[in-house]
């Protein structure tokens, strides 16, 4: 019988039909490369992307010349731009405004064969500080209500590019969906005066079917009522509501649990397509005591037809309970993952 | 410069980001056709799906058999089951129920080959006929809060089978997304005593650039804030609240409509996969004063990726001005879809 289940931050219904079960075999998908030529994300192309906003680079080196590990760009294809005032207007019943906002390219590092998971941790930690550094920077600028970061892998994910890389989008506006997410926290804050986050925390660690890895400062777990099979939640155990806020300290744990997951989802799931999405709280919030920042990963397995289109709701074929089992048996080595070339070779 | 519009109806933003612009042939999408193999809905394999619920079919033939033009069956793989009840129940922080509902097939003719708007008008009726009859039908079931009725055409855009059909699935609640499009239809209504749809419509004809087609019923139109390329909404032009209570003789009026942008789209895109969904109003609604009855046609040109999964947002490359200009300078020919498999072979 299927069966759905309500998010508890938000009015979102899944229904969790294991009916149409899969195995991880199931999912495989004929993965679609972006188209592969001309990548201005390697080293020795510097000057083929609009001049760095930011890079982590050998001290002898020049600003858009190689020697970086991490380089942060503005995306040359804007979805938003940064000059000019945002003119809100009307036309009849219709409003708008001019697209004024940030977007920015975070490129992981120079080899062009490298995911972000197959990077040592230390070089994973310098990606996520720099995506901390232009976070407090871009919520400077006041015309900006929150800052979003993700990432796409590969081309069903809406990847471009192959060589792998985050974005950062600064929006005047806060997105539908986090003010969504902030009402559901603040609603069962006002309730209860507790994080909603710290309360699903709380409750599945007791329960423990549907954790797939914890350390000192991170929790990783399937949500009760995922959308898609596999999807899974990475979140401090302790209440935090914006990532760039969080300690230093935690940070190695932060990054441990990341990589952890996405190579077991990688090995579960044979190296599938996939996003992830930092959820973290608008600009101006402060520290708040309703919301509790974490990162959802998404593999991207299923395709969005028009029953989710129509309806808002989701049809998940992987109960999380079997997918956080399933994870959890997933044997990951981490000196493996240094490999990644011939990894992603065998995989593919 | 990137525009940002707010959709007039719901609380969602979509970049219109025209620096991304791309002409037609840009979209032109590899099609991925579900695997093919033996196909349950082609005529003389109809003891291969679950008994029929409806069929229009000669009178000299039994059910289940031969002779049928158009043909209703409940899903194989249902996403939500008919028998039970909803045993609705808690788990600490979480809330589940049964999945209770139906889930119907209706396969549109028994034509491997036909997709819907290559059929003949009349036959088109009959399907949309059929729709309507099931619609009547299941809302007499009081378990029942919305009949959502959809079409997933392509791969890419969900389909598991080639054979062209639509589905419908009844729902135990009311659908977020139907949830939120009625609250802002209804808040509009409040506000100024008129339907938003009607005021939409009133706009658009006098502006001109956004509309697709027009009948002598029903309008074609690029909605202002667009969140797909050539994504094209059908509207009766008076004011009707729900599909089912559509006056019978505006029914050639919306097939014609139907048709028109259907083979537009196909032509212009070059057969693009897309979804279409009929937004009507809820079970028990009767007919309401703040809701318009219309049908949602999506064509999967465009990838949703991290930023819309993380934001609610859209980034859309055509602007609706521009998609409903290259629509209407598409010119089309009834007579040419008759020869649908010739047609569907050149375009393939």
């Amino acid at each position: 019988m299927p069966e759905l289940r309500k998010s508890p931050i938000l009015e979102r219904w899944v229904i969790i039909s294991t009916e149409r079960g899969k195995r991880p075999i199931d999912f495989k998908v004929t993965r679609e490369e972006p188209k592969e030529g001309f990548c201005p994300f390697c080293t020795g192309n510097e000057d083929k992307t609009p001049p760095e906003i930011l890079a982590y680079r050998d001290p002898m080196t020049k600003p858009n010349s190689p020697g970086w590990k991490v380089r942060v760009v503005p995306n040359k294809f804007p979805a938003l731009q940064i000059e000019g005032d945002l003119n809100k207007r009307g036309d009849g019943i219709y409003d708008m405004m001019q697209g004024i906002g940030a977007h920015e390219v975070i490129i992981e590092s120079p080899d062009h064969k490298a995911n972000i998971h197959y990077l040592d941790k230390e070089h994973m930690e310098s990606i996520f500080w720099a995506v901390r550094e232009r976070m407090i920077d871009l919520k400077k600028d006041s015309r900006f209500r929150y800052i979003l970061v993700f990432k796409n892998w590969g081309k069903e994910a809406g990847a471009s590019l192959a060589h792998s890389h985050m974005q950062i989008i600064a929006t005047p506006i806060i997105p539908k969906r986090v003010h969504e997410e902030m009402n559901g926290a603040k609603a069962h804050y006002d309730l209860k005066e507790r994080c909603i986050f710290c309360d699903i925390i709380s409750q599945e660690l007791k329960d423990k079917r549907r954790i797939v890895y914890q350390n000192k400062h991170f929790i990783a777990l399937s949500p009760f009522a995922a959308r898609f099979p596999f999807e899974t939640w990475v979140l401090p155990l302790k209440h935090v509501s914006a990532f760039e806020t969080t300690k230093r300290e935690w940070l190695p744990s932060m990054i441990d649990a990341m990589k952890t997951v996405l190579l077991k989802l990688d090995k579960a799931l044979f190296n599938p397509p996939f996003n992830f999405i930092m959820h973290t709280s608008p600009c101006n919030g402060g520290n708040i005591p309703y919301y509790h920042w974490h990162i959802e990963i998404m593999p991207k397995l299923t395709k969005v037809a028009g029953f989710e289109w129509g309806s808002g709701f989701y049809i998940n074929p992987t109960s999380p309970e079997d997918a956080a089992e399933e994870m959890r048996n997933t044997n990951i080595n981490f000196d493996d993952s240094q490999n990644f070339q011939e990894t992603k070779k065998e995989i593919m």
